[in-house]
């Protein structure tokens, strides 16, 4: 039977680490604060935002939410980007996205100050990802990936790591990273010839591939990581994962549930680069 | 015997291409213009400098130069770059680097505009080598391994490709353009356990290493293509490239020589660059 690597556990420890610092910084009269800016009322924003605030309360981090309505102006939403740059009491800022489409994007996030982007969506986060360097913050999900690593000692250096998938959101960003962990990297996606025996090969996988139960028992073997990015939900309703657990549990070493598993630790992530990022405008 | 993949066939098909844009922007009124920006006169510089001034020459393409001294400050140059920023007339800029110490390098390669950086040293065009988009231009070595491949016609959907680096100026790039072209990408590095192992596996390997001879005959196979990135003086005083020549070469496919491969296709690759730069500003 594989190793269950528990997102609960993972943030259980991050929240331990977080809260250390947010009393370091409030010590320092420093009250960390995200700046949450949506547009509309989408209700996967509404709920991204629910926990995102609690979890913050929980850890002693502060939100100002900057609310606007569906049909904002490309003007009126840069400017409150521009407000929330300058505001010194801001110290990172989630911006929720899709936004609606008379909006460009695009130009919305670029306005976004990439110390302040806590959710590693600026080009400066993107080049920091991709140099290996600490500007911006990388996406907090292929980051929850490492930290789950991290957490359970699994050393990358010298393994053989494959990622399925080549998202900028997850799969390309968690290959740079596995690289500064000094794994040997390798990408796979949907024209990959002969998947299952590439992915055989690893000793950690990462799967974001964004299908239902993607990666069967045909593509793992004993001994390896698997850590399972993808959220879908299956026929009967239930959440589900890239992986089909019922399969490859009973083959590898160490496996993510899903849920209880990655994306469950996304959240510390995001309140943790709050954090830092304070922590970096002080030098503490 | 594998087939020679030589730079002066690229470099001849590459400037032909070059010409007929050239040939276009000129019925326009566009004299396309690469800006050279050189502090002190160090020989590395002045050596690169006189192959582009030729190649840009032969190409129908003017170059104008920004002479430093040594001694310059930061604000002088920053200032020069702002000029070339906002000057019409120049298309595509060259900063020689390294700069002198005393210089803030990162803070000079920031202040040039992404749209003008043919070198593919800004924050821009990294953003746009992650992300696979037209935002700046990639490093010229990298881009050029691809010329390489697609002059000789090897396609890379689905075949395994592994670049043998991990730096920022060639493995990391050059590892995303080969996905972008939807190869099965892996990076060793110098933490990679069983190096042979993995290289063999390969149908094309990007060899960017940065030592003498480092792939030899135990890391290849029948039926690859080998491109040699590295550029090294060995104890005879001869260039010589990352791979053992003489020992890959009767085992692989295909194989770019050194010198007379890769090197030899980077300059057109930047001249090429600064009229793509132009055609792009007028939408051409």
């Amino acid at each position: 039977m594989a190793r269950r690597l528990l997102g609960k556990e993972v943030t259980a420890a991050l929240n331990e680490k977080i809260k250390e610092n947010v009393a370091a910084l409030k010590a320092k009269g420093i009250s960390p604060t995200l700046g949450i800016v949506r547009v509309g009322e989408r209700e996967d924003d509404l709920s991204y935002e629910r926990g995102a605030t609690k979890r913050c309360e929980t850890l002693g981090v502060a939100c100002e939410k900057y609310l606007l309505p569906a049909d904002v102006t490309q003007e009126k939403l840069v400017e409150v980007i521009h407000q929330v740059n300058q505001d010194d009491k801001i110290h990172g800022v989630l911006i929720f996205r899709p936004l609606p489409k008379h909006l460009d994007e695009a130009a919305v996030i670029q306005a976004l100050a990439p110390e302040k982007d806590v959710d590693g969506i600026t080009d400066g986060s993107m080049v920091g990802v991709f140099a290996g360097t600490k500007q911006g913050f990388p996406p907090c999900t292929p980051q929850a990936c490492m930290e789950i690593l991290d957490h359970y000692g699994i050393d990358c250096t010298g393994k053989k790591a494959v990622v399925v998938g080549r998202s900028l959101v997850v799969g390309k960003p968690a290959a740079m990273m596995l690289l500064k962990k000094n794994a040997t990297v390798t990408v796979c996606h949907t024209r990959t010839v002969d998947m299952p025996s590439v992915v055989k090969e690893a000793d950690i996988v990462i799967v974001a591939a964004g299908r239902a139960g993607v990666v069967d028992d045909r593509y793992v073997s004993s001994g390896q990581t698997v850590i399972d990015v993808g959220i879908n939900v299956n026929e009967e309703g239930k959440l589900c994962g890239d992986v089909a657990y019922d399969k490859v549990e009973p083959v590898v070493k160490a496996i993510t549930p899903v849920p209880g598993g990655v994306g469950s630790v996304t959240t510390s992530v995001l309140v943790g680069h709050v954090v830092e990022a304070a922590m970096r405008k002080y030098s503490i």
